[in-house]
């Protein structure tokens, strides 16, 4: 130090605010723009959720482009186009180019962006990385003149900046069109924009996607419903979920004159009887002026809610997919032998409801030796990134497979030809980070999870096993067969009988084969509720199984008859 | 809809900013918050962290005490003061209650804080869940007044609420003192408040820290040394880490009259020379007015820029520890046999320089059959939580420890008696979340992590396999010592020699024995440059032993003997 000044007057002068837009440029792997490839795939993921959230809102069968197109090397032009409601001409600038400015942040229902951050950190990265600016064009009815803004984020202040504005014609009646340009990186495969937008297909059937990828012919994924999802309704939030901070700040700001109409009033699942039974558990007046309730009395408060008796939160909130539609969507995209679905009742977590639904498409053209593939979705979102830390990824590994007649290492994934969906809807999904491609760990979404996969699971069961039993059984069959003309022969030479009685032998044993052993389709469909019993027999027969297979290596029948038995073995 | 108006219209009425405080009070679990146990961590994790960076830049040996006080069932009083330079009267309510606010956000040194949210989240959090204000005191030298504060955050505005403010007397000349109630879960073991604590005192030999935990003794963890570390230096930005819409942003608040004195007075490692070089490959004069370069120029700026040769980042930006103190450090507080430790060369990611370090301490008390213990750093804080995300965790599990004399799975973390600590040192430690637990997986950090833990192995696989040589040698001998009796005995009988003949035949032998096989001290000490000629010779010797234990196996010595053997070659 120079002068005798306490440092801290020194130190002073450096601190300031700081821009939530210029945290969220330093730190833009937060938002899902770690590298080139995951920036082009967030911006289209988010540009697309918001058309599906609004066309979904203004209750319009979405129908939604999506063209990519290479400007030059790492350099790309996205452009996203919806047939959804419109943007008014004022709010234009605040959705595209402010973070944190939305809608939806303040509603408890079920929606796909819930942050208001992710169209405007593309905008965001968009200038960051090519210096230009967004284009936004909209228009919210027939009888109403297209707005098209040139926009950037003034990151410093968080504030839009408008670069041009200017009415346009579009033959549309109403939508949105985004077009941004970008440093990006275009692959396909796995967490590729092909996949994103197959995902989005799967998990909402009403939508029609129309892809023109940077190369190649264009991709067009049709709508398999004309019903729109069910329209999730508003909800106060429930008392239980509701923390003494929360509480001081929302009695400081009802209009409410009574405690008993404040709680009624802010509160889902309390009527005149629930509150008034609060207000007596919590020795509180339910007349009780909420201003003049202070921190001790807002704790009393907090206790007497504990104490009293809530029925659980509407699930109205919620808009699950529902068992057929998951099914249909999977049957849609995925070829396989089996499928299954389930959805959940709702469960609560810090007072939010949430459903789990789960989806199984097992066997056909899918691979058996690797690791079975998750599909995971939140609010209909497919999350393409960070499996390892999803809650998700954790209740898969946690259940046991093997009881389904999938194997399984400890602490890793099934293996199988398999491919798993599991969708959690809920009014506020907790993610692990802003990019939201993983579900935090809340211990009572990984239980309905596990329970979701154990129903599904047990279903997977009885297939896999009636399909083990079949291929077990028309293997002793054939065994059997194989004997049968050996017989007719043997008897042909002992008692010299003719060739068509050698031959009506041979038919009578086949039909003794076929009567004690049942018709071979009936065979799996020991549809045994006690599940349990059921496999301990599988474990029988398969044993039972390996010992015939013993015998027969030492008669040295053919080969390739003994590998298909392996195989069923195994 | 009632009316006919457009959708958007209706739509329009909910949208509207969301203040940051809003924002992270409903995602607290991205802040560290997401359980009443890791919350209580956090907290005392933020204030300390606080408490550090401050008197480090003021140049003061840090002294600091934490005290946890239970006050109810899952309610405690945190307590956090230090000997730091304070802070000014006019910022405490900011920089307490005013999330991302501060001083390091803008900075480019090394620093433990870095976003100016830590504190403030701390103090919602604490006012969420037990609705009480927190309370500051602070004292910037022995001639100024000490300042009281009661405070809490208006989430709506994410503005300081002064709810008291007072001058009090206070003993200390200056310092700050931070008093936070808040729900919380007191736990001993990993991810513990003393394991924070005593990690912490090893990266930071120069800090002293007293805790009084809820129940039991106090802890005083004293400093190992009087010298502060060297004090980091502010840098400006490298200029290959400017992305273009940043470099826009620079162009326009710029004093600079011409475009050769921006780049010279804004980038580091930019003299006069480099800056016309850079001029003369963007095809721009070096007079240009930075206020009249448009976006396509700047575009020719940036690949100007990647055309020029311009030399590293400054280092001076960044404080590693040092081996020496790094070592000091895992002596001071891990029993161990065996300690290396090794700081790499600066590296640069993004156009931020960073240091990598690593140490090893190996032996001693610590349990041989679990996976090796992992203690994370960045910029002199432990990191707790989410190993499994960290880069630092990927950096270990591909590494082959193999070669280092630890058994190790694929894809897992090595198994054997050792801690291995990695610190990351860099102007901007890029988190993977804003809680600031797992370093993100940037390429160029998870290589310098994996060359400075091949550095550390090298080190260690020499002292594991001396170890072993010694082992073996030593157990070779007692084999052969155990003949040289029964020889004696048998010469005795043989040509009847006399007992103390015999006992000098016994020690010819053992002299024998030992000239043949050298000193057993020198035996490991084979420094044989070629490591791998080294390994393979290990490798030999091992084999070697195998057939040896096997022909004593049929010899039936005593089993003792055979285990310790069978657990050497293990």
């Amino acid at each position: 130090m120079a002068n005798n000044d306490p440092v801290a007057i020194e130190l002073a002068k450096m601190q300031r605010d700081i821009s939530i837009a210029s945290f969220f440029e330093k730190n833009r792997h937060l938002l899902g723009f770690d590298n080139p490839r995951k920036a082009l795939l967030t911006t289209i993921k988010e540009a697309v959720d918001n058309s599906l959230d609004a066309c979904e809102e203004a209750d319009m069968l979405p129908e939604i482009s999506v063209e990519v197109i290479e400007m030059s090397e790492n350099k790309f032009k996205v452009i996203v186009e919806d047939n959804g409601p419109g943007i008014i001409k004022k709010q234009i600038p605040h959705i595209f180019a402010r973070l944190l400015y939305g809608s939806k942040f303040f509603k408890l229902s079920q929606s796909r962006g819930q942050q208001g951050i992710g169209i405007s950190a593309s905008v965001m990265y968009s200038q960051l990385t090519t210096g230009k600016s967004a284009k936004i064009t909209s228009k919210i009815g027939p009888k109403y003149p297209a707005h098209f803004y040139k926009l950037r984020i003034d990151t410093q202040k968080n504030k839009p900046e408008i670069i041009k504005e200017e009415v346009v014609e579009w033959e549309k009646d109403h939508g949105t069109k985004v077009e941004l340009d970008l440093e990006g990186s275009y692959q396909k495969g796995d967490q590729s924009i092909d996949q994103y937008l197959k995902q989005t297909a799967i998990i909402n059937p009403h939508v029609t996607l129309i892809y023109q990828p940077p190369k190649g012919e264009q991709l067009m994924f049709a709508r398999a419903t004309e019903i729109m999802p069910k329209k999730p309704r508003e909800i106060k939030p429930h008392p239980y979920g509701v923390e003494i901070g929360k509480l001081i700040g929302m009695l400081k700001l009802t209009d409410s004159k009574t405690l008993q109409s404040f709680l009624m009033k802010e509160f889902s699942r309390v009527g005149p009887g629930t509150a008034k039974q609060v207000c007596e558990n919590s020795f509180l007046l339910p007349n009780t002026k909420p201003r003049s309730i202070n921190r001790e009395m807002a704790e009393k408060l907090i206790e007497g809610i504990k104490k009293t008796k809530i029925i659980s939160p509407p699930t109205d909130c919620i808009s699950p997919i529902g068992e057929d539609l998951l099914e249909k969507g999977l049957r849609k995209e995925i070829n396989a032998e089996f499928y299954c679905s389930v959805t959940r009742p709702p469960g609560v977590y810090r007072g939010n409801p949430f459903v789990i639904e789960a989806g199984i498409a097992y066997g056909g053209d899918q691979g058996s030796d690797n690791p079975i593939k998750i599909m995971r979705y939140a609010n209909r979102v497919p999350l393409l990134y960070q499996q390892g830390s999803c809650a998700i990824n954790k209740s898969v590994v946690n259940t046991i497979w093997r009881n389904y007649g999938l194997s399984q290492s400890r602490g890793a994934l099934p293996v199988g030809p398999m491919t798993l969906v599991v969708h959690i809807a809920s009014v506020w999904v907790p993610f692990t980070s802003e990019s939201k491609e993983a579900i935090a760990h809340y211990p009572e979404i990984i239980q309905e999870i596990k329970r979701a996969l154990q129903e599904c699971g047990r279903k997977l069961g009885l297939y896999v096993n009636k399909k083990r039993r079949i291929k077990f059984e028309s293997k002793k069959r054939d065994y059997i067969r194989t004997f049968i003309p050996h017989i007719g022969a043997a008897l042909k030479d002992l008692i010299h009988i003719s060739d068509s009685e050698e031959k009506e032998v041979e038919n009578l044993l086949a039909v003794a084969l076929e009567r004690s052993r049942g018709n071979l389709e009936e065979v799996g469909v020991i549809d045994n509720p006690d599940y349990d019993e059921e496999l301990a027999a599988i474990g029988k027969e398969k044993k039972q199984d390996d010992d015939f297979e013993g015998e027969d290596q030492e008669n040295n029948s053919d080969k390739e008859d003994k590998q298909t038995t392996l195989e069923g073995v195994k």
